[in-house]
């Protein structure tokens, strides 16, 4: 399986996702500022993985200068680089609140070396209790719609929508695997499409528009996709696209799934209207890849989340187990 | 407004809509042949188009040879060009019954020419009608997203959808129409953008994923497409990425529209099951303007239509009025 963020003792190293499937180029970060813009740029990203990189970008900070004062500074930057993902400010908080008094430390870089490997391999233990409770709970799943990237570029390894996927695969029980496009960005056409053929999944890309024609035609029997952030009553942000599906599942009364590790509930952001939406530049709208797609200043929106009403939820499906409405995350 | 299609006596000229906004280019038809390419193709697109540029396409096969055998084959040729927009089969159907025995007209070339020219400005005088009255059914109507292209491109002249939505803005009451970009052939990026900025009317491109999104923050306040076939019981094929509008919509509370001449109604297509739906080629997914967007070798879905069920329509508005569900065209 493919390797999105791999450790180095002095420097990070993290796969370009906004290259693949075309490039495999690996960008090195040897400093927070370097790690913030990683993430802004979109070198890597996925909620989990945004989590992991920042809880490694704290280790580069302090190994650079272990004052209080510098540390703080990183953790503002880091937390600066996108605004919904909630796991990027799980991963400061954990750090943070481990280490505790800096001046109390011998080694504090140290300390966050050792944190930040253990978020990393906790992590990945969650992706995979995911996609065993997920599979468990989807008896009757066999073919699967899926949005955005949920796997191993997107998180410690495996995935979580797309490691219930991986799992459903693993258990033969697997006929396909529909992955939308997800405009703007691409990250299913580029890297869910990619991810599932190294790794032998039967996928099928088709557009984000597609999904209510798959239902209508039976094509599809459950819906699974990540999350953002999670709100106290189980309002899911996720990315753009997603609640449409989650409407068009509950027309057709076919399960809509949402899968995430703890880490992406947020019982302080009480209901989807507290969550921060990010807007994103326009030309990602406006162009593809580099190349325009509509006339020279047209007017954009572009908005990179979109939050699914709690209700719309079949079941929230963490490495805690399979949560179901009414949600209370407390 | 544009002119997407223009008769000069002895050929079609056509305005290249795959190459807009980018390239203004006119290509020539001087047969059957070259007509349903250019259909076939996608030069000309949008069902009433579609029909009136048949109806041209049949006069150029009469002016070639007239003879009944020939003109059968070219009827063929053009029906074959597109399966699922009715209005191709009414244009060839008009024309065929309105000629009635070849064999008894003096100069058939002649009376096919009046015949089309005649369906072409009927066609506007529908357009304009479809747009009185939707426009006139919508009262709350300030901020409309809509789906593909609908206007001056895809008709006659004026539109269907984006005529009603034309009137609204004449008549100083549109805030601003949303345009899905319209993967995968992105004719709401390339031409509704386009037109929508020729005739100053307010847009702003978004993605097709983003619907759901819009309607979550009440920054539209309804949804109007148009149709490629209306089936007996009021199901409405039209563009792929309509119907989860629709089921959005309900979600929501809000009016779906659907806004077509009742050329576009197909009494004999009982149900939406009925509806032939054209499947593309594939590198329309995987490619946008020529650039990958995927890995090489990617299975693709591509089917160009979905079908909205009738009972998500609130009104399907024709040139002889607003209709509601249920719906029974005979």
């Amino acid at each position: 399986m493919v390797e999105a963020i791999t450790w180095h003792g002095d420097h990070l190293e993290l796969l370009d996702q906004r290259v693949l499937p075309f490039e495999t180029t690996y960008i090195q970060c040897r400093s927070a500022q370097e790690t913030a813009d990683a993430i802004r740029n979109m070198v890597v990203r996925g909620a989990p993985a945004i989590g992991v990189t920042a809880a490694y970008g704290l280790v580069l900070a302090l190994q650079q200068d272990p004052t209080p004062a510098a540390f703080e500074a990183a953790c503002k930057v880091l937390a600066a680089s996108r605004p919904t993902a909630i796991n990027l400010f799980d991963a400061i908080d954990n750090t943070t609140s481990r280490l505790g008094n800096l001046a109390d430390l011998q080694d504090p870089a140290a300390e966050a070396e050792h944190i930040a490997v253990a978020y990393h391999q906790d992590d990945l233990a969650k992706n995979k209790a995911i996609g065993r409770h997920g599979a468990g709970f989807l008896a009757g799943a066999r073919s699967v719609l899926t949005h955005c990237n949920t796997g191993s570029l997107a998180t410690s390894g495996w995935g979580t929508a797309l490691g219930i996927i991986r799992q459903l695969h693993e258990e033969q029980r697997l006929t396909r695997v529909y992955a939308d496009e997800t405009r703007p960005f691409l990250q299913g056409a580029r890297l869910t499409v990619w991810e599932c053929q190294q790794d032998g999944l039967p996928v099928t890309l088709v557009t984000d528009g597609m999904g209510g024609h798959l239902m209508n035609n039976s094509m599809v029997d459950c819906v699974i996709v990540g999350a953002d952030r999670i709100a106290a009553n189980g309002d899911a942000a996720n990315k753009i696209g997603t609640c449409m599906l989650a409407m068009a599942a509950r027309y057709h009364n076919i399960p809509f799934i949402v899968a995430a590790p703890t880490t992406t509930i947020a019982p302080k952001t009480l209901t989807g209207k507290d969550i921060p939406i990010e807007e994103r530049p326009h030309d990602e709208v406006s162009h593809v890849r580099g190349n325009p797609i509509t006339a020279p200043d047209t007017a954009v929106f572009n908005p990179a989340f979109d939050v699914t009403p709690a209700e719309l939820i079949t079941a929230i499906v963490t490495e805690d187990g399979v949560f179901h409405p009414p949600y209370r995350f407390n």
